[in-house]
């Protein structure tokens, strides 16, 4: 089960190129649909399947701003209407392909899977993308045989931080022990938190003072349906023991993700990662992104693992603890709004 | 559904050699078939399975002309009955496994999947194959994971070679727009047309004069289930306007092609193709068999694609055209012929 | 469907080392087990799922005994209970894996599936193992396609080596025609034969005389689940015709198979071989491990293809020959214990 009223991520901008042919086929919310862009640069994404015989548009041609289909050459516009149907003149109102609402934004391309006239802009996430003017962010991607569900849940679940990526990113039990404040959003979830004193991350501590001790201040916000904006700074330990930290900025950093269902089965994960130009090393992006991999694979195969075991054990128990609080709100908001939809379209 | 009184392709006839061992294992039409050379060099169609424990017959061996269980050495003769059991003297009646007729023709092998007293060799289509004294093709073979009655409604279906195969066979509207005479058999569809004043095909051009234009006679036969035989001749641009082109014949050519079901989900594509000895270019044939699985495998991707879509949106909606009609004769056909067999079944 | 009430193999003893986080993820009878061994070495078998979020405790680390779950960081001991969840201090009683009861024998690692109440280490069956002072046995494993009943049915089933093993193994009829004593045990079956002038086996013969003869006296239990121990010792041709051959004994070997059932798809197949060292020769256990392969493959693909067979004609036909004494007495056997693990179920 998927919200239909929202934003999906379908990729970042420039998996979407004007080489001549170039249509993109995604899965996404269960649904196929095909982006390209136009000859001025704006985004389409039509429904991938030929109302005529079910052939897959993505295997046509572009053709002006329009699609020829590659099997009876039915051309669409990037509206969706037929515009010509080889062998006769009139064209049925009917010969259409549904469009999806697209949006660029922050180097992501976003499409709106649901109600057109519903379509609301302001809820796309806010983040610093990689083409943002004072921030260099790297962009990189994996496919996950899990469900979404467990991909958010496991995105908003700080304690996650501490054994998840104990190796990688060299969590400690500061994050289980955070004090977090938590603001469950219309339709999501933003959760801030210092943790003080902290050793650097074992892939970066090579680059700065042997023995330093950091704090960390955190923004973090989720958006249902799938995605996740992180905002960390990292300053020298300083002395402050609430509020944020008054050591010395070291390190401003984005990480924007998204984890886009593709359906029950398998989530097309989008990661970006990266400093603000005034406090990034030459080189560190990159090892941010490239030392990442393993931490994004933890990501991978620990939800793969859990999936494989819930379709397996469908009515399996499932043991309660003090830290599932923080992992159950997304997929709390996450039921609101498929309540929601279910009720609306109940109504309707 | 499978016709079962029908003539299936198992292959080409030098796929089945007299290697020691050599039995071939095919899946036709549902049916798991294993086929193999007598000493005599005469095809046998036999069950792949044995009747004592459903080993696979194909792991056995060849013993004179029978074939030996590989599991508890049963030894079964090329007439399906059992001649040998290890253990004991006794031979209970119904040892026995299925044996299929099978023919060769053309360079084709042939099983018949139905009732034995009814077979029919007149029902295997006619065609010139790569043995034919005066002419030189050549053979090739691609499994498709779709379901055959997406590649039969494709083969008849002249409007395709407009489209799926623009870049590869140089389609223009021109087969489209085709005045097609179009026979309905009591067993399949023959279309038969002119297409006239058209450029070669692209990956042809450079072998003839620069911009020649070519009048094409196309005879197309295809026989339910799933044979497709193409007869062109190609000429130099005539004056003709009707009947048959008035140039000069440059080029001769046969194709055969049989998609044969597996199952609902896979074809086994045996195609050939070729040209007469008379209008040949040395080193032409290759060039049609290896410029064309392009064209083959716009023939595996597009029905690949759209079965996906459809097992996806079984109720899917389908917009009718005009240029249906083509793609439409053969199913009706084989619904025909289903529904004959079936009201059989019932009547038995 | 498998006995729970019983010893499956999950492996040979050096699958399971002391490297730090050597966590060996294993499915055995339809269960997710996880093994690993303590400090001092012993073994501990634990569900694979942690009681939380069903993440895989596989993912997770060694931490002194236990297992630190990968994902929020419970650790249970390796008796199966909680020591420890980060961000609370109370520990649910519930908070519990489930331990198997684990005992090495042979080179053989034995998890029991069922009730631990009722555990019982006669039932392991005796081999002779790769580390048994005085012999020489190599070990090797393969997964296999099939159901473990096709496997089981196959071993006992003497008839196979004539057939099955025909070019590896060196078959003769004489196996076929052999007299056997066959016992029925309470959880298997124990044959006892002698097969008299046998050429060696092809792969052999070139280590021993030119037309050497041999008898051979062939000891050969199946232990219920899936427990295969063969104990064969040849002899140079005698002149006994009743009774343990009276030849020189010129090779005593042991073979120790277990195929342990995944599920109802997969089956473990592990397998030992060798020979004692006063009948050696040097090279020659190598010879048998890796000249058996062939002969362990065709184990291999013959109950895969049976498998594939019985899948697509559940309902098929099956011709009893008399043959088929010896390959039905196991699958009876586990029948029994089958239906009286069910009637016990029933009562409680």
């Amino acid at each position: 089960m998927f919200p239909k009223n929202a934003w999906y991520c379908a990729g970042w901008d420039h998996d979407f190129n004007m080489i001549a042919n170039r249509l993109v086929p995604r899965e996404i919310a269960g649904e196929l649909v095909m982006l390209y862009r136009k000859a001025d640069g704006q985004m389409v994404a039509m429904e991938d399947r030929c109302p005529h015989r079910q052939a897959a548009l993505s295997l046509g041609t572009k053709e002006g701003d329009g699609i020829r289909c590659g099997y009876h050459g039915m051309l669409f516009g990037p509206d969706g209407k037929c515009r010509e149907i080889p062998g006769q003149t009139k064209i049925p109102e009917r010969a259409t392909v549904r469009i999806y609402p697209v949006v660029e934004k922050d180097g992501w391309v976003w499409v709106w899977m649901g109600d057109a006239t519903k379509v609301d802009p302001a809820l796309i996430p806010f983040a610093v993308g990689p083409h943002e003017p004072g921030w260099v962010l790297k962009t990189d991607y994996m496919p996950v045989n899990t469900n979404y569900r467990l991909e958010i849940a496991n995105l908003m679940d700080l304690s996650h931080l501490t054994w998840i990526h104990k190796a990688t990113l060299g969590g400690t039990d500061a994050y289980t022990n955070a004090k977090v404040k938590s603001t469950v959003l219309e339709r999501g979830v933003r959760n801030e938190f210092v943790v003080r004193g902290l050793p650097l991350p074992a892939f970066a501590q090579h680059l700065f003072p042997k023995g330093m001790l950091i704090d960390i201040d955190y923004h973090v916000t989720c958006t249902i349906p799938c995605t996740w904006v992180l905002h960390f700074r990292a300053y020298t330990a300083g002395t402050a023991t609430e509020g944020p930290p008054n050591g010395q900025l070291i390190l401003d950093t984005w990480s924007g993700q998204a984890v886009t269902p593709r359906n029950e089965d398998w989530v097309d994960y989008y990661f970006s990662w990266g400093t603000s130009v005034e406090t990034t090393i030459r080189g560190l992006p990159e090892t941010l992104i490239h030392g990442a991999p393993p931490a994004f694979l933890e990501n991978k195969a620990v939800p793969e693992a859990q999936w494989k075991r819930m379709k397996k054990n469908p009515g399996g128990n499932r043991l309660r603890i003090a830290n599932d609080a923080d992992g159950n709100k997304t997929p709390a908001v996450l039921d609101k709004i498929l309540a929601a939809e279910a009720a609306a379209a109940m109504a309707a």
